[in-house]
């Protein structure tokens, strides 16, 4: 064989069972490791893995989670308020809210003031699977993020994430 | 009619056009705006929607500008390691491929010393459009979110991401 010795080493890799996650010469990350936008997307992807294994055991995404919570603080609103706070697009929301309302954890109701308008609420089952969430959330999962960077950078990533969201 | 004056007011907004946008009485985001998960979640949207923004003119994805980078850097790598490196799934990966080297951006060719490997290669083309894009990327994206930031902010936003995508 001809192969040069890194040819040789790529192709060993390359047979290597899938998920073998960088091993061997890691490659050269360039600007990317400088772009906010890069690592921003890879530690989200990181934060939101955790989240649904935190979470399999109730079997709530972050979207269906965040959803849950907010109709707890406030009951009542529709659907439109409750899918623009959250900035989920309508057609996505109608197909989550069909799945909470199959599991018998919100209700939807018309509106008694407008009958166009849907007013959602959460079921006692809703309220009780909200409260083990939040539970597991805060013991498990953002506990572990705020031993991992301290109290003090946590607060501040919490105040930059608000600021871009809010004013990039 | 009956209805309180609660349920009133919430009908009036939910017959204001489209887009009301959070305008009118916001909602009580509760823990919301304390978990890190969510606010990473909105300020990356923000940031992806303003790079697609900042990148139509070459119409390049986010990750389709960190592959063409990640070639750039290193030549001659195979697929699997492009892949893993950046977390694409290979589904998503090989699409992505099709389109890049359909446009002519870069080459798939088979590894002289293992005909079961593909090695990726940017063409001329590619370099040319990734010089461009790495331009708008700095002068236009990143600026604008060191400027928002501040530049100690952004590095130190910086090492916090790595620190959760390599380490939670």
């Amino acid at each position: 064989m001809t192969t040069s010795k890194t040819s040789a080493q790529d192709a060993a890799k390359s047979v290597e069972p899938i998920g073998l996650d960088e091993g061997g010469a890691a490659l050269d990350m360039g600007e990317l490791s400088e772009l906010l936008g890069y690592m921003m997307k890879r530690a989200q992807l990181k934060v939101s893995d955790e989240f649904h294994r935190c979470m399999a055991p109730l079997q709530l995404t972050p979207a269906q989670f965040s959803v849950l919570l907010l109709l707890d603080k406030n009951p009542g609103r529709n659907q439109t308020e409750i899918a623009n706070t959250l900035g989920i697009l309508r057609p996505n929301f109608v197909a989550m809210l069909d799945g909470l309302e199959s599991r018998d954890l919100l209700t939807r109701m018309r509106s008694p003031s407008d009958r166009r308008s849907h007013v959602l609420m959460l079921t006692d089952k809703g309220r009780a699977t909200l409260a083990r969430a939040k539970k597991l959330v805060a013991t498990r999962h953002e506990a572990r993020l705020i031993e991992l960077l301290g109290p003090g950078e946590h607060k501040a990533l919490l105040g930059m994430m608000a600021k871009i969201a809010e004013e990039f």
